[in-house]
């Protein structure tokens, strides 16, 4: 049985429970973030720590969260779960400051914190050599897609249609132009140029986009940052997907058609092992 | 104390508790409904089961509620708890089917049910005398309004920004045009006609709505169902707002300007006069 963390205590699994009166429970009213653990090492530990605490203040949610104390948390799951490879799921949500009411005060209030790890074959997986298919769908998603809140319905809903149609995950189009995967960013590359689109309130602000779109910087590829449409993607000769978890993922077909040769390209191959490379260097 | 329902069980506030994987505290995928309570008796009450109903198909959530087991169950709050006058809030949850995953099983799910009272004044509120005050803000949320979901964080944001601004509630606007308030259905009246939005997924299909635009024909008066502007609250002779809770609250000034006269109009004192009447008749 997992160890997990709630509020300053370390408890098995069945015992973690929250109030139904949580505003994470009642308003979704959290954010969360995704540690990729590797050999037992957290993946770019920092990226994530700023973004939470990003996400934090954009839902004025003051919580004051101490980056060792954090790192720490982290450390001691990875020991008592013995994992070494999955991730480490974080949520904090604003807490239960009282009646349900959608006001929440002004004055901070005791937020709730929620970790936990889930085993998972990061590296060495079949996706790198048979790459995923996905469909297009609309992105009915609200507009702060930035922040990285616990409102994961349409995605949910958008990854169950996929399935349905027998692909692997759906890319989400808005006003004809591909935002993101359900959980992951969006490239395409053509004529050896990798295009992604550019960083607004409309998507989710990658950690592993941006240690990727270095990664190509240094790997001296040429880097497109605009929306592209789902033609273009239709028309590349490579595409891919990023995310903390699955790093670099080939993306072989959309709506059932291929997508270049319909195999894993080779941009993609070169900078999940860049990613790989530079990240496990620097893991904590 | 209040007791609370949580899945088959009447327990006291304090010891209702879900576990931190429910569906509802990782990916708010859940839906809810709030039933208002006036001289321990429900208003609308089959109007908020069926919209449940619905709101559950939508989302691919198999809960089996029985109609009279959850009459039962509302009923027995309202005794346990004393309560005259407030609502009942109901939440369906998918549950807590396995590892946190962004798809969900295709078979059903044990769903995971809350139902808590809250008291509030509803008949002889000081807001029938004086009005709300409102500011327009712009409509953020995502595309599938109609569903009751507890996606709730950005009705939550704008209710917290009107009242940084010194008002009541906000009214959101998409493409220029009102869609609803954070918490009700929104509404002019111009040279006699009340006008409300049309029924699509961009607002939730308020159960009040409907009885209140049943009122209006039976009061003979006009209604026209569409679309309509910040320009036209501002030149309307009155607005008003329609909610569960709430039934017909008059609306008297949004961004810091009088509507009409400035003060509760006709329309909306009889709409509200005719609503009480109606439906504290059919209350269960």
């Amino acid at each position: 049985m997992r160890i997990v963390y709630l509020n300053g205590e370390y408890l098995p699994e069945n015992e973690a429970r929250i109030s139904i009166f949580d505003r994470g429970f009642l308003f979704a009213d959290g954010v969360y973030e995704v540690t990729t653990v590797v050999d037992g090492k957290l993946i770019a530990f920092e990226g994530h720590f700023q973004r939470l605490n990003r996400s934090l203040a954009e839902l004025q949610i003051e919580a004051e969260i101490d980056r060792d104390e954090l790192l720490e948390i982290h450390r001691e799951l990875i020991t008592r779960n013995d994992l070494d490879q999955g991730m480490i799921y974080l949520q904090i949500t604003r807490g239960n400051p009282g009646d349900r009411d959608f006001a929440f005060p002004t004055e901070p209030t005791e937020p709730t914190m929620v970790l936990f790890t889930q085993e998972k074959t990061v590296i060495g997986t079949a996706i790198e050599d048979k790459g995923l298919s996905v469909i297009s769908i609309e992105d009915l998603r609200w507009g702060r897609r930035d922040i990285k809140t616990i409102q994961l319905l349409y995605p949910s809903l958008a990854k169950m249609e996929a399935k349905a149609r027998g692909a692997d995950d759906a890319w989400m189009v808005q006003d004809g132009e591909v935002t993101e995967g359900t959980a992951n960013n969006a490239y395409i590359v053509k004529d050896g140029t990798i295009i992604t689109r550019n960083l607004t309130n409309e998507i989710l602000h990658g950690i592993t986009r941006k240690s990727v779109l270095a990664c190509a910087k240094a790997l001296q590829m040429k880097v497109e940052e605009r929306p592209f449409t789902i033609e273009e993607v239709k028309a590349a000769d490579e595409a891919f997907a990023t995310s903390a978890s699955g790093f670099v993922n080939p993306v072989v077909e959309i709506d059932g058609e291929r997508i270049g040769s319909g195999k894993p390209g080779q941009v993609a191959a070169r900078l999940r092992d860049e990613y790989v490379r530079v990240n496990m260097k620097e893991a904590l």
